[in-house]
């Protein structure tokens, strides 16, 4: 056998390792290039091995020499193959020699379990699919009565903000978000909310969620104290837990947030995150001589407050209460807003009212963040409230919600006599309490057996001492609802008490999980 | 005197710090409350102050008792008053008695000059309003051709999605987005990008700006060492340093980021952030032996790669390179998009590929940043795209961008035929290579007078080992613009070289200074 001869029995072996099949959707070109790809990727073409000529190959394919070439051109293009003038085409001798798997087939799914990423997320709870996701109910929480929308008057200014869409308004927008949408939400929290702003201070956010991470990693550093409300919002733990701050939790009383207490405990502390105007998930408004502590509190410490307003616009006993921003006379309130309540989660729009100085700081980072708020969006919701549709939408909503709230507040005072009710004077939601030593989450899991959705209060303690009961939202409820989710209440509670008695009765025997077990089931 | 009558004076010094305008606007209820609280903040008012009873004042200020009936009742409710029964209605004894600026009329733009916000935000570099939001020109970088975008079938899709909008739509939605886009997006990156995913790996994001970020905060710790590319999208740095990593500059040559220099510099490093298929702003293909580099060196190193294919879309000399995740079989690849190039940058939606052992984590890191993408953008996405807009958009697109692209390497090549071109074969911009000492910032800034605007290339650089240049963007620029600009650019250049003349010989006379105010000057 001559050397030539030689040669071409081993570029028959390569062309081999190409397959073609005409008949297929894939263009033939794209096929020799993937096979090309694939078996240099397996090792079974190694760097610098000498490929068959283009014509060479179309002969032995029996195809045609375009699609060869461009196979060639682009393999030589992204580095596959290198051409050297009078000798031939190689694969690439640059090529690292590791043996993969075959990429175009092998699933990703399979990586070692053990792989390093953050520890601050790696710390985080298991991500869990929210119970108001699935399940609506009449006790849901985080939800507005959307079926009582303006859909219509929505679709319309959409339609119409699509219309007169220019491509201007498709650009990057301005890390503050639209200047029209900023003026007339300023205007909004100076008349309603006695917040003391201008438009410059007002940055559109994506949610008070955005708005809680974004004023975290303007302020605060890694290990900085923090006031958190005992108990409070869970997503506020969160936030502070990615940023590896550490939440001092202060305790939250009739009156608001204990300030004296927050003092015992951390004087120091960088920052306070409250609820005032309707706490989370207490529903207590902060007394005047709490804000004023409050105030005092920071600006002898130099800490900033961060004020979550998530849903005041929604009380029932009287005209609503200022902002705590309007009664800080040092520029030390971060106030936080969203029109996730007032008209809905899945349109994405909040708003920070920042102090002046820190106007730039916020710029910046939120441009690193995620650069600005949608354009439509944004544009929508300022027609629907220069035309008044928000207006109108709160004082028509404020009428149902306290419908809902009164009806809710009369059935626990009618089917449970025991319990006690907080928070019952604004917002979506009120609390229910328990004794203290009461499950709270073994009975809202009996509750769902039933088809009663309940929010145990006890997970929105961050400490160990813990009060009992449950966070019933309203907002979702029809009237007719209400009563009738209360006596399964009343049911699942009598039922606890009852399994309670047995409990101490039979623990002794040690039948106490097999009837544990038979209760939940049932 | 009698004790009485004394007492009556105090409390008609207590009534006529009240003042109420019959004529006004604001109902006389609430400017009694704001009357009263002002007065307390500003300590007029001291705490256990007896308050006139609601019958005295109103006969004082000749109005109805009804108003001051409701000012008192709300005093009271926020904890500014409290009434002793059978004694009378007193300033709260609980207030602080700070003495505070009258809140009402006080600005809150004089704080402090030095308020304490977190290092790594104080650290961050000035904010500058973008050159490119308030200029338009032929070499617009960062944009596309927004003339181009087919509004009409945009605004059908929104129009038709507003009108179908229920109201379970408005609800949160999951942290990963809409489920129809993520698999419609699954599916394009599947056969345009060669990306191996599935749609459960593909989470929504608001652009690749907001990628960048959740990537950092799932994958890495403060301190750890990270390879961006040098010179690299100045964006990347601003996340690393607002997440406290370390950037290592790694440069970047024909080939792509130099893998060797890389392991030279730091084995260690726990990521790397590039850009393979259009590299920002040299605009290099990565090579496929850096590529397969880069992927054994990550998985020797338990290191992650974030792959950022922000405009891979447009590639004019032969077709589309995959994606350095299609060779990954170790799942070790982040992969990031966004439709910011190929639709709208005011849209604010991209996507994240994630190795599917690290799906829940992102979810959770996700939630408690910003909970979810808006759902009327999604599915508009998701409609234009399953409409087959979306593949014709591009089509057409590619076709006016490569006429761009060669309208201006012509005009280039004829008018500046000493300097050289990278990156012309992809994208919407390219990059202009001047020789090493040219001071392209100043360059630019005479361009800009000239009514050009030209972004200077040394400022991608992180080290200070920096390449004279321009990034050239022409996704915006009618073809007949280019032409007259790159002459714009040739005369500045000459210009340039004269004043460097110039400088050299009259340094020593100290004119310099003179002469190069007045050519900035124009």
């Amino acid at each position: 056998m001559t050397t030539l001869s030689a040669a071409k029995d081993v570029l028959r072996g390569v062309a081999t390792l190409v397959a073609v099949d005409t008949r297929a959707a894939t263009p033939i070109y794209s096929q020799i290039y993937q096979s090309f790809r694939a078996r240099i990727l397996s090792a079974e073409l190694r760097a610098g091995q000498l490929i068959p000529s283009s014509r060479e190959l179309a002969r032995y394919l029996r195809v045609s020499r375009f699609p060869v070439l461009n196979a060639y051109a682009q393999l030589i293009a992204e580095g596959y193959f290198e051409a050297r003038v009078g000798t031939g085409t190689f694969v690439a001798r640059s090529l690292p020699v590791t043996v993969r798997a075959d990429t175009a087939t092998r699933a990703t799914d399979t990586p070692s379990p053990l792989r390093s990423i953050s520890v601050r997320t790696a710390a985080l709870p298991r991500y869990a699919v929210p119970y108001w996701v699935n399940h609506a109910g009449p006790f849901q929480l985080g939800q507005p009565a959307l079926d009582e929308f303006p859909l219509k008057i929505w679709a319309a200014l959409t339609s119409r903000c699509a219309r007169r869409l220019d491509c201007t308004a498709l650009r990057y927008g301005n890390p503050f978000g639209l200047d029209d949408l900023r003026e007339v939400i300023a205007a909004y929290l100076r008349t309603s909310r006695g917040v003391r702003c201008a438009a410059e201070q007002v940055m559109i956010v994506s949610g008070s969620q955005q708005a809680l991470d974004i004023a975290t990693r303007v302020l605060l550093n890694p290990r900085d104290r923090v006031w958190i409300e005992e108990p409070g919002y869970w997503l506020v733990r969160h936030v502070l837990d990615g940023a590896g701050c550490r939440a001092v939790p202060v305790p939250v009383d009739a009156e608001g947030l204990d300030v004296e207490q927050g003092i015992d405990r951390c004087r120091q502390a960088r920052a306070a995150f409250v609820a005032p105007s309707h706490q989370y998930p207490l529903g207590v408004t902060m007394s005047a001589t709490r804000r004023l502590q409050l105030l005092d509190w920071a600006h002898s410490a130099g800490a900033w407050i961060i004020e979550d307003d998530y849903d005041s616009e929604y009380r029932y006993d009287r005209m609503p209460i200022g902002s705590l921003q309007g009664l800080d006379a040092d520029a030390r309130v971060i106030y936080i807003g969203t029109f996730s309540k007032v008209l809905f989660p899945a349109l994405r729009i909040g708003y920070i009212v920042i102090p002046v100085d820190l106007v730039e700081r916020f710029a910046v980072v939120r441009r690193s963040i995620d650069m600005c708020a949608p354009y439509e969006n944004q544009r929508v919701v300022a027609d629907f409230i220069r035309g008044g549709h928000f207006a109108r939408h709160i004082r028509r909503m404020r009428g149902i919600y306290a419908d809902r709230c009164r009806t809710l507040i009369d059935a626990i005072r009618e089917q449970l006599p025991g319990c006690s009710i907080a928070g019952a004077e604004a917002g979506l939601h009120v609390a229910l309490l328990l004794s203290h030593d009461a499950a709270d989450r073994e009975i809202a899991a009996a509750a769902l057996q039933r088809g009663v959705l309940l929010a145990p209060l006890s997970p929105s303690y961050a400490g160990t001492t813990r009060r009992s009961g449950f966070v019933l939202g309203f907002g979702t409820s029809a009237a007719a609802e209400i009563a009738p989710a209360v006596r399964v209440v009343k049911q699942c509670l009598s039922a606890a008490r009852a399994l309670e008695g047995t409990r101490r009765a039979t623990t002794r025997r040690g039948s106490f999980d097999r009837m544990k077990s038979r209760f939940l089931d049932g």
